[in-house]
């Protein structure tokens, strides 16, 4: 036995995982597992929840205590203490017990690091100030619910518009403040194309949320009241009782850097498929570490729970002489807020283009998550990319408030199993009316990729409508076409097509929109058959509103 | 040109979708659909709900009228235009037209015949009485409800407890009705395993219906008052006031018989890969045909409308020329009652057997479809089946409250894709606290059945379990043991069992449970390591439950 001492550094979803694999694997090898902060295997996707009281009982975000991990799995764990250092030669740790203030060292035979990520916090002026919080441990939530009910403040800022960002101005307006998010980027939800998080940035404002993007925080300052003002880039103060920065979070390495590990250029520990860093006896699993995106092959800090779990396994098995490999990340990610579900899974249009491929296309649709005669059908906004040489499916996106999860998961599935859209046209999926349509969406977004793949379609570039090259044709009826149309179209209904061909251009290419891409599909193989020269404008009238929401 | 002009026969699903695909392939052939009834492309699966006034609005059913099929694709319908006949040689059809009983031909150069399939009603006595329906389009569903609204029906019997005979039951209920399910089969839902389909007997039940399984209709009397009564085969007589039949359906095959079309062993039209029948000049799609099962290579009817409409499209796409090709059917499907959603994908121990494979693995597992601490958590019962011999995902059946179709999906996209256990286990699914768990209940099955599959953990066979040829050991909590236990185990909580290890046996095979399987999974894990031998029953206590009920 080489692993007569496990030292696991950090007991939270990484390193309280891994030490439960561990034991189920080597019923003898000793464990012990270390945290610095109070609790070991807390929920921390649930403190959003807990701030806001929709999770009462602080209790129920402890999933296991010490106790449980000492009668079920033999594990040994100090809390309160924090490994400081690591002596690589010697094999040890040194420990420095919180609650004593005393340090002390112990041996390991192999060591695993799952320290974490932490909210960044940058040096602002005032930034120390009380009322300013970041999140990242039931301490900090316990503290934010304190504030609130003491200082019943009217007025919160949420410095950051990305998931956790919106993830609390939804339990915070639940808990009845005014929220405002400013955000430095020009949108919400960094992750997504822009135009998939105008759906979010119109559901929250819908819901009284004010938002300030392109702007950024300078700094803070107390108010002659007792309240804070926020002064921003653009030169808008806000006042605020209350202020939660939510402006993402950077890989705990300090303890990894001092000890000589090797750390990437994402700022996270560099681990191998097995998840072993560059030394031999250290492991190291969770948000601390890259991961390797499974389309781009690039290093990349993706710190979510799922991952985490899968590499802590990883880590375990390898430990334990397994050939467990982690294959990396999709980057599959969901967050509800107002009754609205924002997903996705695999590429986006950003991430292709940062990673500078251009081989693909995306398709848009708006199908509702069931039949629309059954009661209570919403529509999910999604869009496919697809690598147009060959069909492979490389990511979606998808709003809507029913059902997004399944569609994004169906995808994420499909996307581990190297599935092209000529697959997702073919699933054979769920369906009743309370549950989906007999053309599933997924079913639909595979159909139109192919339909552009197999030639059948050829989609026009959103981007170059302004270019105004194209003849526009809008084959709504007269009265949707009256509601709102892109500027310069012309309205033929899709019934009066046939016979006002004469009406078209056969020198110039014809970009077809309708409400949502069906009617233009169908106008495009009539006019394509006829001899003209068509594209479908994907997705229609509705992903025109996001792409151009000024309008 | 060969295609100058398509006739077809039916315009539901199938024929709708196939006329529709014709023309957006080919502007210039001549598409003539006919139906006996009076209308096209209607929502069938709808009707269940449009008697349970849920749909209240009969026009919604309607999803494309005769004048937008002309309008919008240029396709001439003619509807309560039956076809009787078929002459194959002058390739021409005979229609009666069912307004004017007049008969008459037209010629085809392609036919694609979409018939459907229609409500199986034995010839007991008394059948025809009124007050007995069956349900398959929108007249009958009319009929139905202006039955319930003239005659007040107090009591209803439906006969069949599949998935139509469930959704009657819960619409029937919706309109104040006592409903009874009389079954001929000793469960519900017969797709289901056994023990799987006892969820939803259970829960029929609990929401006031009233079942005999076990029964069947031998015929049916005019009561005294003016109500009829049912007679069964145990002896039992039900008064009644409504009778729905929803035993089944059966292919219309007579037209394609009387052209001496190749017919199938289980009663449909058979088609090749390209939907084509016999006959090079006529196709058929839809209910009225037989499908290859994609695992077991057999012919099946499967008569749903996912794979009637991709059936529809690869007709028309070869009827166009192209290659398309029919892959077959997992055989998805999916049920809602009173709350409860039921679903299954791919193969069942039943269809297993029934093909006579045995080299496969069954697990169950509970968990919650999203983090317990999060409110609103429900469990899934699922059972997933894994080809033992390489971890082939086969099918799986799953029966909750809350997003049961989302990981039905996920693992129908998954057989799709030919996945296994272990693909299963390292999916990338959607996770936040009010979505999912960081492992997924897909991640959970597949972990589960990898751990059989690389001999972690042995199963213990449940259909043995009164053999008593085992050690019965519970690893739950002495509460949980007193509240009810398998009977014959013997209880040492999990926390316990290392400390109490001389209390076990090494000569027998110890066959561990707990509430629904994972501290047994734990337990096993200890247990052989110290060199028992031991089985886990899988999904414990729960799944217990639901093999012997009668308990």
């Amino acid at each position: 036995m080489t692993n007569k001492r496990v030292v696991i550094v950090g007991g939270v979803a990484g390193g309280a995982t891994c030490a439960a694999r561990l034991r189920r694997l080597d019923e003898h090898v000793e464990i012990l597992l270390l945290d610095r902060g109070p609790y070991v295997s807390f929920a921390n996707c649930g403190l959003p929840y807990y701030v806001g009281n929709v999770i009462q009982d602080e209790s129920k975000l402890l999933l296991a205590s010490p106790d449980l991990f000492k009668k079920r799995f033999n594990i040994e764990v100090r809390t309160r203490s924090e490994v400081i250092a690591i002596d690589r030669v010697a094999q040890t740790v040194s420990i420095r017990d919180r609650a004593t203030g005393h340090d002390y060292s112990e041996p390991y035979d192999t060591l695993v690091l799952s320290p974490g990520a932490e909210p960044v916090c940058p040096p602002w002026p005032g930034v120390d100030l009380p009322g300013i919080f970041t999140l990242r441990n039931i301490p900090d939530s316990r503290n934010i619910r304190e504030w609130i009910d003491t200082q019943h403040p009217e007025k919160a800022i949420i410095v950051g518009g990305g998931f956790i960002g919106l993830e609390m101005a939804e339990n915070l307006a639940h808990r009845g403040i005014q929220v405002t998010v400013v955000e430095l980027a020009n949108q919400l939800m960094p992750p997504l194309d822009p135009e998939m998080a105008e759906y979010a940035r119109r559901h929250v404002l819908s819901h009284g949320v004010a938002l300030s993007l392109n702007n950024g925080v300078v700094g803070f300052e107390q108010s002659d009241g007792d309240g804070l003002i926020v002064r921003t880039q653009s030169g808008i103060t806000f006042d605020a009782g209350l202020v939660v920065l939510a402006i993402g979070v950077r890989p705990e390495t300090k303890l990894a850097r001092d000890a000589g590990l090797e750390v990437g250029d994402r700022g996270g520990i560099r681990v191998d498929g097995g998840m072993r860093t560059s030394d031999p006896h250290i492991w190291a699993v969770g948000d601390a570490v890259e991961a390797k995106n499974i389309f781009t092959d690039q290093w990349e800090l993706l710190p979510l729970a799922g991952p985490a779990n899968r590499q802590a396994r990883i880590a375990a098995d390898v430990i334990c002489g397994r050939s467990s490999r982690f294959d990396g990340v999709l980057g599959t990610a969901i967050c509800g807020f107002f009754g609205l579900t924002v997903a996705l899974t695999g590429e986006t249009e950003k991430s292709l283009r940062r990673a500078g491929i251009a081989d693909y296309e995306a398709v848009y649709l708006h199908p509702n998550q069931h039949v629309a005669y059954y009661p209570g059908a919403h529509p999910i906004h999604l869009k496919l990319l697809v690598r147009k040489s060959d069909g492979l499916v490389l990511g979606a996106q998808a709003v809507g408030e029913a059902d997004v999860a399944r569609r994004i998961d169906i995808i994420a599935t499909a996307i581990h199993m190297k599935a092209t859209a000529f697959d997702l046209e073919n699933l054979e999926l769920c369906y009743a009316p309370q549950y989906g349509a007999a053309k599933d969406p997924v079913n639909m977004a595979g159909m139109i990729a192919a339909n552009v793949l197999r030639g059948d379609m050829d989609l026009a570039p959103w981007s170059n409508l302004s270019a105004g090259k194209a003849f526009l044709l809008d084959v709504r009826e007269p009265h949707e076409f009256q509601a709102g149309a892109i500027p310069g179209s012309r309205n033929i209904p899709l019934g009066q097509l046939r016979s006002r061909l004469s009406e078209l251009p056969l020198s110039e290419e014809i970009w077809v929109n309708c409400g949502v891409g069906q009617r233009a599909y169908y106008a495009c193989r009539i006019l394509a058959q006829h001899g003209f020269q068509v594209r479908n404008l994907s997705g229609g009238f509705q992903t025109y509103k996001t792409l151009y929401p000024a309008l």
